[in-house]
């Protein structure tokens, strides 16, 4: 289904695309094609484009465009499309014949429309020239500002402001901004110094001044001239003085920028196409710094922190867009309300405060909450603006959907949907999932002071503190005396889960998002910083290094953000998050009825589940036998039976385990009553379960009796080179048959007695690691008459089923001979990741971050699922078990079954569930939600 | 192509077997269909069948039928169609009605050929009953001789024969053989007494003989009456008198044997399916033990030893067939000839030497020779067949190709092209590809004296002696003072390259064909046992202990026969054989005109190169940089390279390393003038060359002069969970680009320099390990940038080429864009059938050997393809790649490349060559051709 409507949307786009393309091949319209359009206006009350313009004119300038349309005070501009820069590098970098007339005209309309030329030393035009591609790029060229000035012109802007201070400041930045950005000055290492910074120190030093602000008109006047003899210097030319000359400098240096390395790499981290282009925008000046009737600032429509309804933003009297950026001055509030509350919550006395922009311009803060308020209406999502006020005048200089926490994005979805500005659909896929994330887990206070020492992965949310211990045994003894703990590992291993599960948070040095540490983190609900390589852990001397200096030892107290991945030293504060109610529940009704994906979880204990199903969990996916296992009391007797030398050895042992695990069973079946539950036979390595180090051996050997020689090499013998590729999952159950049929013994027992007291059960049994139909065939059946058999002793009827975990690449590409035995097929996309990759998650570390960051890699394929490789083992599973067994039910249970991308990947798919771990549950309702829209949306 | 190929074939066999069921489905033909043929008579001068009819007879009732077609003296009889056996379980184990009729008339019919009457007191008719499946089935029923005998007509067989004893005797064996057959009264486990033996030892004690034939009439008479209530004991009733009650319950048997726990076992390991059946041969008594002009004997129309062309085999007079094989008389050779010759070579006097058949019956062995040679010529290849002479008249009672030996194989195959009984291609097909092995390795000699002490997997071929080490090093001191040894090992490691090498043989306890130490010796041409699980390796105490209680110390002597798996005390001589001459060099050459698939070789050493051009590989497909890095004064510097602290250290002992690696390239480019060379950069993980222990560790850390505290933490530091997985590959050369700098710095370089001289070089550069095109894309554009600098640099041009190893899952899945990159591909189907399986060939051991004997595996899919799953890839990987790339050159260099059935597979699927170590190189060329012969039949 999903091929087909996918093979139809591909006929329609090519079909419009013909359709576009029709006019240009015409040789008949050759006339008109000369008179191509690749520059457009806007500003002056009207606009040549509009906001759906964006592929043409980036989007800064489709949004000037919709503003200018929209009749808003723009200052009059024009932009050059990207179809520019497309014949630009299909040219040889040369531009297409009538572009430089048309510049000209557009650049004559400004000029008439703000009464002032370019290059005219008495009222200069000055303009500022920006790049805007169709996404944003923030490795693309700087702005340039103040284009147009040169030792004329800047006698004119002298007159004109009357500020030769400001005249003289404004030519030294553009000087400066030109030699690094369009000559190609500034330097590629920031670690190097800029040439014109250097020189502005050395200046300011011999001023004996401080701040840029306490240079004089003269000083300025001194470095415009010492600039230009560093560019002469440098680059062997004079710096242009012909203001054309510049333009078509900077022009230039823009579509040059679409292909310098910063912006290569960074579209193919993104998948941004190269055909795409940037176009290049160039507005008339305006100034917010020309005196006290002047100002610029920032607004939201809304409350970007809390998404209340109302206007919110900062401006400064006689500043420059940079001066609010730079941090130099503090800047006010735009709003009365906001100032008095800033004051009150910074101690400062009500006549004290600075005034606010609606006390000291009411009539600009009124005109500026309308157009606020039109732009949000218009736009329907909330919009952050820039604005300057020149000389008393309001000019608009952009505007975009703004960010917002994810609390606001909730609250500004789920009102706007009462306010009949959008539909329902449109409100949940505003909300980006993985944001949510916050909201479920205690946050730092934000307020609070905190010293950061270290930055690992952010592997597990939560903020969390607590004193620092270095091993499992360590955290278990800290716990039982009712100490918080933080486990410090260099990484961690199924050993340590009883330290774990007693922390409150887990920091790891290496290992990534899939790492060990991280998904039994996740699964726990534990917050967990991973792959820390800034610290240097010395278990001998008990302590580690933060950054090579910063000493932590045992006891000490360190705070974890696992939301960010930063590690603080000390206690820092945290707060409490609301959880699931008000907007973000309706948001959540919307979300459950949008989508198709039902949502499951990944969970072991009883607790693991309960916490799920309060978070909207509709069954249990992955139910992990082998964490029972390592329980305090129950790792003895599981060792006792791998250390069995025989058969009834075996036999014995896990007698002693059955009571144990049915018990678990029992416990988990009364808690998800009615919904299903997914339960993995064991699947490690059995060597995971002993013990590692010989004085551990020893010990356990002392403990349960057995000579340690023998115990050791058992060990030993256990052993193996690539314990994931070894004796694991389903072989264990072929060459150790006793093993399983103890765990479906305790499955389908504790299935009839938690059905016996009335509730409903829906156990499925799944068997790991099917790489062949006829390991399947085997477990299914031996494990389908035991069942019988219990259902038949008990006389209480369960439905069950038997399925498996594809998680084996071979098992997908014989999906067809596998669904012949399987009743259910879940994708284990941890392993099958590491199989079909050829990339163990443990081990990847040494090379995997380097290749997300050059760029052979989009991304970590253990995040998100590699949708081009993997997914097509997927794909090919579906296709294949369907195809044998119509209407398979087919799951996902890897740790991509949390990831949104991946989420949407299974909904178009086709997969009927995904399973995450219980925190993430909101996550991946939200995620289904908005792959089930897009998917509606993409239909017709 | 492969496919729409297939699904013509698919077409066209529906069709066909439409054709072939339409008369049976037709109503109008219910009255033929009612008398449908189910028995088909043999015999008498004519047959109902041939031997064609193999489906329908079962492969010895159809050859029966072809020898009593052409007029050959067959005691009559009939076979009961396997169509019976298919009706009789799906009818809950019934006949066809008119089945009873049919064997009566054919019945009948015998007993009017050879005038005597089933159940006749008189002249008693006896019969065989045997089973006969189309395919020869070990597991199956076995035969059932003399039936038709009871007390009344024993009685008749006595008057008959004059022979009371042999009548009683024949008696007693059909009761015995009745009773464990046909009753089922033979113990299942082979450890349990048969009920009949025991009581015919128990007689044979009373009566003081030693032997069955020192059992008088009587005694013999006293034991069908034992065996008899022996049978009403254990069965509750009596022994069937009625002859024909005794044929229906001997023709229930053998259907009932289909279905029997052996027989399926044996189909589900051969892949025999179950809806085939088997068939039921029914036919007269002949007897070769009733006096002196009676024999029986078994021969063949040539030497199966040598290929000569002489008829050849043994007999014996007055015996039945059981007795040639049972070994208690000896036979003694046919023809006077042989008879003379073997007297010779056993010392006997001509006086004293038994006649052969020539000489006493020289009538008849005239129509034997005549027989023999006139089926050769019928069934176009060398006959072993079956005959009995009865009172003077000669019975032919079997014939079937027949086995014959390697060295015999070949020599026949080119002899019957001069005799132009076949042609050529018939010729290749005829020699089993595996089986020339033996021709090019020392084989034991035959007539030594050998005390097998442990069987293991015969992993590399090859029969050697040496005095046992249990270390490399002492193996490459005993080697120094040129002392012969085998290394002995639980496993071997990439460490003990250097031990391996030196010794002629490699024994160990651990791992499979595919294991490491198998891998190396094969790629070394040495003799290796591995996964000797008898033995019991103390390295300690320096020796082993074979099955439990043979212990050999160091320096004593051990014999290993790498082509059968079996271990020797002491020094066994061995045989050289003779190589590539003769019909051998004639067949050869006709496989090389015949094969489409060209033949390389896997080589790391000039050496290997030399061996393998003498095989005839036409290029190294896999030339392994690592092996070269163990040699022994290289290892340290490789360890200096990985232990450095940054980039320069590593350039430093890169350095030293380069004119190594350049010097073993110029050699192999040297040897391999004119031809292909393939060579793979760096692929293992860093680790494998560091020392593993911490005393080893620090002995290094102390000779290089590094402190042993940061050796240790380096190698703990490379330390990985899953290596296979890990740092190793491509992922090197991206993580360390200098490793590949200096590999390919050494190629281009050798490369030059050899091309110089004049010879031909064609360097093919490897990359391995690569999942993701991008990766092959960036070590592609810097060693080929590379590459042409050093062109230009020597001036020199060398026309290089780039491709990489496909052996990661999604390198198949993605073969598309990775082909865009390559310009060749090479499976590595070991790593692509380990990550494809998910299964680890060094910790199989475990399990893979219960999975193949309980047939949930078919074989080990590391000996051969795994053709349904990882074969899948293949074909996606050549579909994918050349759909990119048109005629991208694809071979395969993994170990599957010297398997026969693996070779076809990859003919099949349009690779361009395989590669296989040296000594595979002649198999790889025959198998090669057979493929393509097969490749040319099927089509029309």
């Amino acid at each position: 289904m999903a091929k087909s409507s996918r093979g139809k949307s591909r006929t329609k786009s090519t079909k419009s695309r013909a359709a576009t393309r029709a006019p240009a091949k015409s040789k008949t319209r050759k006339v008109v094609d000369r008179a191509r359009k690749y520059v457009y206006a806007f500003g002056g009350g009207r606009a040549d484009g509009t906001a759906a313009m964006k592929n043409l004119l980036g989007g800064k300038g489709a949004n000037l465009a919709e503003m200018a349309g929209m009749g808003l005070p723009v200052p009059p501009g024009f932009t050059i499309s990207t179809e520019v820069c497309t014949y630009y590098y299909a040219n040889r970098r040369t531009y297409p014949a009538e572009l430089k007339k048309q510049v000209a005209q557009h650049l004559a309309r400004i000029e008439s429309l703000v009464g002032r030329n370019f290059g005219d030393p008495v009222r200069p035009l000055l303009v500022s020239v920006r790049s805007g591609a169709r996404a944003s790029m923030p490795g693309m060229m700087d702005t340039v500002l103040n284009l147009g000035l040169n030792d004329a012109t800047v006698q004119g802007l002298i007159a004109d402001s009357k500020n030769e201070r400001f005249a003289w400041d404004s030519y030294r930045r553009f000087v400066q901004m030109y030699g690094d950005v369009v000559l190609g000055l500034k330097p590629e290492d920031p670690k190097q110094a800029d040439p014109f910074e250097e020189i502005l120190e050395r200046k300011k030093q011999a001023r004996g001044a401080k701040l840029d602000t306490e240079l004089t008109a003269a000083d300025l006047k001194e470095l415009v001239a010492e600039f230009k003899a560093v560019i002469k210097e440098k680059k062997g030319t004079d710096f242009p003085s012909d203001p054309h000359q510049q333009l078509w400098g900077a022009i230039g240096a823009v579509f040059g920028s679409w292909q310098n390395a910063r912006a290569i790499t960074y579209r193919r981290l993104y998948g941004i196409p190269d055909e795409w282009g940037t176009a290049v925008n160039v507005q008339a000046m305006v100034f917010g710094n020309l005196g006290d009737d002047c100002a610029t600032g920032v607004g939201f429509s809304r409350d970007p922190a809390t998404g209340e309804r109302r206007f919110y933003g900062d401006f400064l009297v006689n500043a420059q867009g940079e001066d609010v950026v730079a941090g130099i001055r503090t800047p006010q509030p735009l709003s009365k309300a906001a100032a008095i509350e800033d004051a009150a919550a910074q101690g400062i006395a009500e006549a004290d405060r600075l005034p606010a922009l609606e006390e000291i311009m009411p009539d600009l803060y009124k005109q500026l909450t309308k157009i606020a308020a039109q732009l949000e209406k218009h736009y329907r999502d909330m919009q952050d603006i820039e604005f300057t006020i020149e000389r008393g005048r309001l000019y608009m200089l952009q505007t975009r959907n703004g960010k917002r926490t994810a609390h606001a994005a909730i609250k500004i979805a789920v009102d706007m949907v009462k306010e009949r500005l959008i539909d329902r659909d449109t409100a949940i896929a505003r909300v980006e999932p993985s944001s949510i994330d916050q909201l479920l887990h205690p946050g730092l206070d934000p307020k609070a002071e905190k010293t950061l020492i270290a930055k690992g992965v952010a592997a597990s949310p939560g903020a969390v503190a607590g004193e620092v211990v270095f091993s499992a045994d360590d955290a278990e003894a800290a716990a039982a005396s009712s100490k918080k703990v933080i486990l410090v590992r260099v990484e961690t291993s199924p050993e340590d889960i009883h330290g774990m599960s007693v922390a409150e948070g887990i920091l790891t040095a290496r290992g990534g998002k899939a790492s060990h540490a991280a998904v039994v983190a996740r699964g726990m609900g534990k917050s967990c910083v991973a792959g820390c390589s800034d610290l240097d852990i010395r278990y001998d001397g008990e302590y580690f290094l933060a950054r090579g200096s910063i000493r932590v030892g045992r006891g000490e107290w360190i705070t974890l953000d696992g939301s960010t991945g930063e590690v603080f030293l000390g206690k820092v504060p945290t707060v409490q998050t609301e959880g699931e109610s008000g907007d973000f529940a309706i948001l959540m009704s919307w979300a459950d009825k949008a989508r198709r994906l039902k949502i499951r979880t990944n969970a072991d204990t009883p607790k693991d589940a309960a916490v799920a199903r309060k978070f909207g969990a509709e069954g249990i996916g992955l139910c992990r036998t082998e964490h029972m296992f390592f329980e305090a009391e129950r790792i003895d007797v599981v060792r006792e039976m791998i250390l069995a030398a025989d058969t009834d050895g075996r036999e014995r042992a896990l007698a002693k385990l059955l009571p144990m695990q049915r018990g678990d069973f029992i416990a988990i079946f009364r808690e998800m009553n009615g919904l299903p539950v997914t339960i993995r036979l064991l699947d490690p390595p059995l060597h995971e379960f002993l013990p590692q180090t010989d004085a551990d051996t020893n010990e356990l050997a002392a403990k349960i009796g057995v000579d340690a020689g023998t115990l050791r090499a058992r060990r030993d013998q256990l052993h193996e080179l690539n314990p994931m590729l070894g004796l694991r999952g389903c072989r264990l159950g072929i060459v150790y048959p006793e093993i399983y049929r103890m765990q479906v013994r305790a499955i389908m027992e504790a299935a009839c007695t938690v059905a016996r007291e009335g509730a409903k059960v829906i156990p499925e049994i799944m068997i790991p690691l099917v790489g062949h139909v006829n390991e399947l065939a085997r477990l299914r059946k031996s494990s389908d008459e035991l069942s019988r058999a219990i259902i038949a002793e008990t006389g209480q009827k369960v439905a069950y089923t038997i399925g498996t975990m594809v998680e084996v690449p071979r098992a997908c590409l014989t999906a067809d001979e596998i669904a012949r035995e399987a009743e259910f097929f879940s994708f284990g996309t941890n392993d099958l990741t590491q199989m079909g990759f050829g990339l163990s998650r443990d081990d990847a570390a040494t090379f995997l971050p380097q290749y997300v960051e050059s760029g052979i890699l989009p991304g970590d394929p253990f995040a998100s699922l590699d949708e081009g490789g993997i997914g097509q083992l997927l794909e090919m599973g579906v296709r294949k078990g369907r195809g044998a067994r119509a209407g398979l039910k087919i799951g996902i249970c890897g740790e991509h079954g949390g990831d949104p991308s991946s989420i949407a990947f299974c909904h178009r798919i086709g997969l009927d569930y995904v399973s995450c771990s219980p925190y993430r549950v909101p996550v991946a309702r939200l995620a289904a939600a908005q792959a089930a829209i897009a998917g509606t949306r993409k239909k017709p």
